[in-house]
């Protein structure tokens, strides 16, 4: 298990980490799978599109919609709720497959921490396992 | 990794495809995982009642209601970012457990690729990996 | 794979099962992943805080905001559509990695079953791969 560290910037953002996994494949490893995990809890883990930036704003601020900051409901003293729903909505880890050494990811998909209450520092944890 | 193709014919649409799944476990496994990938960024994966078709359609339903088509503060050009967000709250992938050969699904599950953005042709991507 | 059997109190509740999955940790299991597995289709798992029960709450009441019992567009008879769909927004299994015989989790991060309708007698699979 390789941790990557990563600091956001605001406090609903999607970071890019496509390639912090990719440069931790193995050098050995031709067939197998790789788990991205998330160990917080007000952040996950989704993959979605890339090459457009207004993706992933449109993806925040439908999530914002959804989930609201101040609902007349939450009881956690925090504050931070609508961060943890988001961060269960989006989900704590993401599978993808290798192949000749390669991450198999589809032709517009990148892989993004999901940050709901930053700016923080963070951690990604990623295991691969050979077949 | 195996490559399985379909054509979706609806905008948004669930298609079974448990069956494409199980018939390709390999032979020779007794125990294993499977991994289903969906590398569409205007789809997804989940895994839901099959008896009734109804629930396909009500979780649809449901979705479109949370996510509309037009939101005023969309910023993608393509303007299917209702799709996009619905890839990301289903997710890309599901995880399977194989014993004695069989695919572990509970009594009413199915395995659903779920069309935000058809109708077009797509691709899933199955692997089966060995304890 | 292993079956942990459990019956939850209320119509939505989430069951913190991280202990029942600790537990099965094969004991000569040193580096490996851990899948967690609902056979259900009115019922899904994820991971978030622990601490504060109140967030197990506020994640609850903000699904039956979004997702609520009747909606004028339901049709599946058994009228527990919602149910369905949470357990789709939340997803039917979580992967977890093995290190040094331990379960990888994050300070705050619990497992937990997601029960939308019940009470019921309920079943979680657990599979633990080594690498």
């Amino acid at each position: 298990m390789k941790e990557v560290l990563l600091e956001t910037k605001n406090r609903s953002e999607f970071v890019d980490i496509t390639r912090n996994i990719r440069k931790l494949i193995p050098k050995d490893m031709k067939e197998g799978v790789c788990i991205v995990y998330v160990p917080h809890t007000t952040a996950g883990v989704t993959i979605n599109e890339g090459a457009d930036p207004s993706v992933q704003q449109d993806i925040l601020n439908q999530l914002d919609q959804l989930v609201p900051w101040d609902q007349p409901f939450f009881q956690h003293r925090e504050g931070n709720s609508a961060a943890h729903i988001k961060a269960s909505l989006m989900g704590s880890s993401v599978c993808i497959t290798v192949e000749n050494s390669q991450l198999q990811l589809g032709t517009w998909q990148k892989i993004f921490f999901a940050e709901f209450d930053g700016p923080r520092r963070r951690k990604i944890w990623i295991t691969y396992f050979s077949d």
